[in-house]
This record gives C-alpha cells, sequence and structure tokens, in this order.
C-alpha cells in the first residue's frame, strides 16, 4: 500500500449527528418548534439541519436515501442502540428537559430518576423511537478549552 | 399538570452521544488506539468514554446493559440507520481519515467519492456497523463562537 495522501494527527472530532428519519418535516418540527433548535439548512423532503453543538450539527435525513451513502442500514424491530445526551446543570433541569420534551410529542422511556452512577437521567424517544437521555453528572465538567472531565463510575 | 420545574430557555445542546456496543473493550481500542481519540474514563466491560467534540464525549456503552435506561434498544438485521461524521479541511483529509479508519479495522461502506452536493465523502463501519461519515464540503463553516454555517444543498 501507498503512504495514505494525509497522515491524519487528530481524530475525526464530531461535526455532525445524522439520523434517518421516517417524516423530514415530523422531525424538522420536533427539533426545531419543540425543543427548540436553532436550524441551520433545511431541503424539504430529504434532509433538515439543525445546531446541535460547538461546531456540530444535526442532520434529520430521510432514512429512505440513506443507503445511497450509508449502505444497508435502517429501522429494525427495536429502536436504534444509540442515544443523544444532554448534560444539564441540575436535576432540575433535567425534568424541565424531560417535560418539555414531553410536552414537543417525544414518548417517555425513563422519567427522571437518581441513578447509581451518582447523578439523575431520564430518556425520552424521538418521532423515530432515536433516545435521548437529559443527565445531570456531577462528575462532568468542560474546561474553557472545551475539554470534558469526566470521572468514570465503578 | 403543574408548570414544570425549570423553564428550558436553551436547545438540550448535545453533550455527549451514546453508542450501543457488543465489546466494549474492542470498541475502545477502534476508538482510541486506531482512530486517535483521546480517553475521558474507562470502566472495563461496561463502558468507555473519549473526548468527541468541544464539550463532548463519545460514550461507547455495553448494548446489554443499555435497555436499564434506554428501554427496548438493540442491533438488528441492519445497521442503525444513523452516522457520526467528521467535516475534513480537504478532500485530501477525507481520503486520510479514510485510509487511517481501514487501518483501524473499519469496514469499508463506500469509498470517497465527489457527490452530487458538490463536496466529497467516504463511509465506513465501526466495528458495530455504526456508520462514520468523513466529509470536505465547502458549505460547512463554523465561526469564532462555534456556530455551523451550511448553505444548504438543493
Amino acid at each position: 500500500m501507498d503512504t495514505p495522501p494525509e497522515a491524519p494527527a487528530a481524530p475525526p472530532l464530531v461535526t455532525a449527528i445524522t439520523l434517518g428519519v421516517r417524516d423530514v418535516g415530523a422531525s424538522r418540527a420536533f427539533y426545531v418548534e419543540g425543543l427548540g433548535f436553532e436550524e441551520a439548512g433545511h431541503v424539504p423532503g430529504e434532509i433538515a439541519f439543525v445546531r446541535s453543538g460547538h461546531g456540530q450539527v444535526l442532520a434529520l435525513w430521510n432514512v429512505a436515501s440513506m443507503p445511497s451513502e450509508y449502505g444497508d442500514v435502517g429501522h429494525g424491530a427495536q429502536a436504534p442502540p444509540v442515544s443523544l445526551g444532554h448534560n444539564a446543570a441540575s436535576a432540575d433541569a433535567v425534568r424541565a428537559h424531560y417535560e418539555r420534551a414531553l410536552a414537543a410529542g417525544a414518548r417517555p422511556v425513563t422519567p427522571p430518576e437518581t441513578r447509581s452512577w451518582g447523578g439523575t437521567s431520564a430518556c425520552v424517544a424521538d418521532p423515530d423511537g432515536f433516545r435521548w437521555d437529559f443527565v445531570h453528572n456531577p462528575a462532568f465538567t468542560v474546561d474553557e478549552t472545551g475539554r470534558v472531565r469526566l470521572e468514570a463510575d465503578g
């Protein structure tokens, strides 16, 4: 093999998260109108983008289009084994995010509760079943450069 | 219903992405040793954390433990309809990330190629089939506050 065209020194930090959705309009409404995300682009019926974090977007892509780039992917009998999480500043904020998500049409999965690892979390499902967890973890801190520190539980 | 305990003004920005993995050790090795991510915590056999972006971690959680918080989730016959994406600075950088991922044990899904939307992308599968796409999209820019701008294609 030849040497790669450019040796990537840095890891591929996540600048986009793409979810395969059955109804782009419904998913966009859930995220923008329901959860309050800022929209960054929309091609009706095909894809919508919202700003999900520093230097990052969440893409809501018509799942029917995904195989063209991602091969054999799709929704199965169970929800995808993945979750998007939001670390909130307090247990009260966890409850607030949970209530807002339900008001926006999310399905409850687990209500806010204290976990064995020492924090509080709650889980909901978006219109396609994708999990979101709202978490207050006292061990989760972010320094001024954006570097997360996390004391492992266990 | 009572009013929520705290009205969340801001959307729940993504501070964690959790993937359900079959073998935490193998997944940790792929991300840390293979792709070069910085580790942020590890409970062997249960969960590993790597730093995936500004104020964000990627959690590799034993998929067998997920139902306790996430309900009925799991791997099906097809790969999950989701992808983690990295916007790279050039088409050469896309190729470099792709080559490194293959060297780390990723399975190729689609090789680097020019897409109809005007950029270059490639897709690989991680040890559990989770898709990653490496993308050079000239329309993707991030301002000094971390806000992504993205001219929608179409």
